[in-house]
């Protein structure tokens, strides 16, 4: 098998290891970028709805704070616009559709007070949580012990407060919350601007998205990366120890340093010689990922907008429980886009294809009257079927996982690097916390690089900024 | 690359992938057993300590009602012996050691009542789980959400009942309650013979020893089946279709039908082509290993039985938290057994081994003297580390996994079948577990085979019977 000799070697050419291999070469070291798709883009991903324009069926958004993605985008001349917020919210509940203004639904005083002095708590304990380090929290191991689902049934007796509180871990999180340690949701408020704004679209994280598609940004740097970048090159094993030899099913290259630009999940699957130590193993396979199903359905136009409505939606009854108008900036073609979540998604999966479409359409309908059942175009992504994903948004700490393997999160072990969102404390997860948390991976090897005798370094970098 | 023609593939050769081999060649059926070490016995390990002896280093206990592993035995031959009992017992708590009798140890009314009591409530509701299906249980999706850690707060109040029951998490699932769903411990219990039996001696799943150490069985069986084992031949991907072909690093086998007899977890890690349905996928993501280590101490005779101990401690001090007399059937030489367990076993492993041997000799010294300080022989195995083995005792279900994910445990994918202590409903985690699990998959494939047009198929098999 043929061996490419070269400096470091990128796995992964989502946003995250694409940001990597960039700086890596900025910063003059030579880099191979091996992608197992034939595509680069990982979790975002555009899907051409003609005329140019895209919907995309992964990754979209991009807000306040995240300025590593942001400055991005506007160094590769992709321009952003505002998610369109116009107009009522919907909020199905016990039954009913009711509209609404601001970020949260009322439901009556009880709930609507409960559910605010429970957010109140939650932010008041995220701000305790150090995002890099959340198992240095001075109550992390309490809060790790427990579900948030447990945290939930404490904290709120309403059926709607209990409700909001889901819909919050399954819209922000794509997880049920059993699945998650109360010390998760506090170190994932932590890492962004707080619970609210996870959950906001003017202001939050939803607040804008990209001109053309999300995965235009990767589908760039791609185009910078052409001469290092390898599709199709799935990396089965990694020999690391005084240098890395990264196997393919068809070639070998051999580096200096690698970075694993994957879901910790996916890079647990890689065989490795010497085997990982074990918190690194452990940590593996301990942090699963989410389960998400993006529902598209495409109109001639966003007709939900002429009868004042925003084309957002949340509800308790699914498949599809949150929603949002996902049209291009002029509104032409009207999209929207449904979302089914943690255990839902996974039985949703399991449906027949016009079951899937119907269910989703039945909701739109239920919410935006007789024409939504109509699209010109329907599509969906369940981020668990793809081979390279197996899941979405990201990937989570169940509870005690946090405290007991949170450090072997990012820590590198010898000569192999982690990138990934989910590795950065800054906006873990998101657009944003992939190209930081590349960026960090990147500085890394070029310190290392560079504090050995390599005089053609051309400048040394540190993580001080990034995630 | 070869390619061997045989009817059915079995990867893993410890106890479960042995027993499905057999019952497969006792079917008729022509099969290649493929293991990844150079060994047989997976979790099960033999340590020689002279004179034919051995100490176990892996899964070693036949308790009652673990009738398919004590048939076994005897069918091979191997007789089997009652565990060392006799003699006060030592509980390790706040500081001070105190010896007692029977399987849980007093301290003070209010401790001793409100154990009893959780564990009566325990029991109660295990008693309504069905090991097969813990998700069909009446209150399942309350039991899942919570973590047992939650459950222990909210039903112990006293220092000695809470460490009593973190500590029985510990020793009999080598997790932290933190780590699992109530519905965890429940399906457990109910698997096995209940709460208490499951951390007794005598009368309980620590009830009986394999003499010259239970890896004798995969040994014995592997002698049997030697004509079609393969050893060093880890499996890295498996086609599957109108037939399977199993890739390993040198080889391939084409065969009708494919058992996978490993862990979730580790065979979440092989390639599938095409991939797993999604929530085979996400189970094998979301099932992880436990954590244990086994450290034993080898001196020249059992001298704690002299004062009256039987060699049996438990302690909330660790970092071993609970021990047994592991001496062979006539006591020569003398063997201390003290395992670290749960996220204790991940600290562990970090230390240098010499400072791992000083505190497990600590341990044992607190409990039994100065005597301890000075075996003749100590070795200890930690099952992260092991490549192919990655965790231990068995993986668990951390909150909200058994009711979204449970029915694809052992639920066969095409002609993809799933053995593995794990997948066994009577008696999970266990030896007699696996061999439950081998033989149900293997009557699986023998079902499939005979069904289509082959008659020299010898037998049917169903799995009535069977875990």
């Amino acid at each position: 098998m043929k061996t490419t000799h070269t400096e470091a070697v990128v796995i992964g050419a989502g946003l995250s290891g694409l940001a990597s291999a960039r700086e890596l070469r900025r910063s003059g070291i030579e880099v191979a970028l091996l992608e197992a798709r034939d595509r680069v883009g990982g979790r975002t991903l555009n899907h051409p709805i003609g005329d140019g324009k895209a919907v995309e069926l992964g990754g979209q958004w991009i807000g306040p704070g995240q300025d590593e993605i942001a400055a991005l985008a506007d160094e590769l001349g992709i321009p952003t616009f505002p998610t369109h917020d116009a107009g009522k919210k919907l909020f199905e509940h016990s039954g009913h559709v009711v509209a609404y203004n601001g970020t949260v639904p009322k439901a009556g005083p009880i709930g609507t007070a409960e559910f605010g002095i429970a957010v109140l708590r939650l932010e008041r304990m995220a701000k305790r949580v150090p995002p890099r380090a959340p198992w240095e929290a001075p109550r992390a191991k309490a809060w790790d012990r427990e579900t948030f689902a447990s945290w939930i049934r404490r904290n709120a007796r309403s059926r709607f407060a209990r409700e909001a509180l889901t819909l919050w871990s399954e819209s922000v999180l794509a997880v049920d919350p059993a699945d998650i340690s109360l010390l998760h949701v506090l170190a994932h408020a932590s890492a962004h601007r707080g619970v609210i704004a996870l959950c906001s679209t003017t202001g939050g994280a939803q607040e804008r998205r990209v001109v053309g598609g999300s995965q235009r940004i990767a589908l760039a740097l791609a185009e910078e990366l052409a001469e290092c970048l390898r599709l199709r090159q799935p990396v089965r094993r990694i020999e690391h120890g005084d240098f890395v030899r990264v196997h393919t099913d068809h070639a070998v290259f051999e580096a200096k340093h690698v970075i694993v630009a994957m879901s910790p999940t996916m890079a647990g699957r890689l065989c490795y010689d010497p085997p990982l130590p074990p918190e690194r193993d452990q940590l593996a396979q301990h942090m699963p990922m989410g389960s998400i199903v993006k529902c598209v359905a495409v109109y001639d136009e966003p007709f939900w907008r002429k009868s004042g409505r925003s084309g957002q939606a949340l509800s308790d009854r699914g498949p599809v429980k949150f929603a949002f108008d996902n049209s291009p900036p002029d509104g032409n073609p009207g999209v929207l886009l449904g979302f089914v979540a943690g255990a839902h998604a996974r039985s949703f999966s399991q449906l027949a294809p016009e079951v899937r479409k119907q269910r989703a359409l039945d909701c739109f309908t239920r919410w935006f009257g007789p024409e939504a059942d109509q699209p010109r175009d329907y599509v969906e992504k369940a981020w668990a079927q793809d081979e390279w994903a197996r899941g979405g948004y990201f990937g989570y700490m169940p509870p005690g996982v946090w405290t007991t393997l949170g450090p072997a999160l990012g820590r590198p072990v010898g000569r192999l690097h982690w990138a990934g969102s989910e590795t950065s404390g800054v906006c873990m997860g998101s657009m944003d916390g992939a190209i930081r948390a590349g960026k960090r991976a990147a500085a890394e090897v070029v310190d290392d690089i560079c504090a050995g005798p390599r005089p053609m370094c051309l400048n040394g970098a540190t993580s001080e900024l990034l995630g």
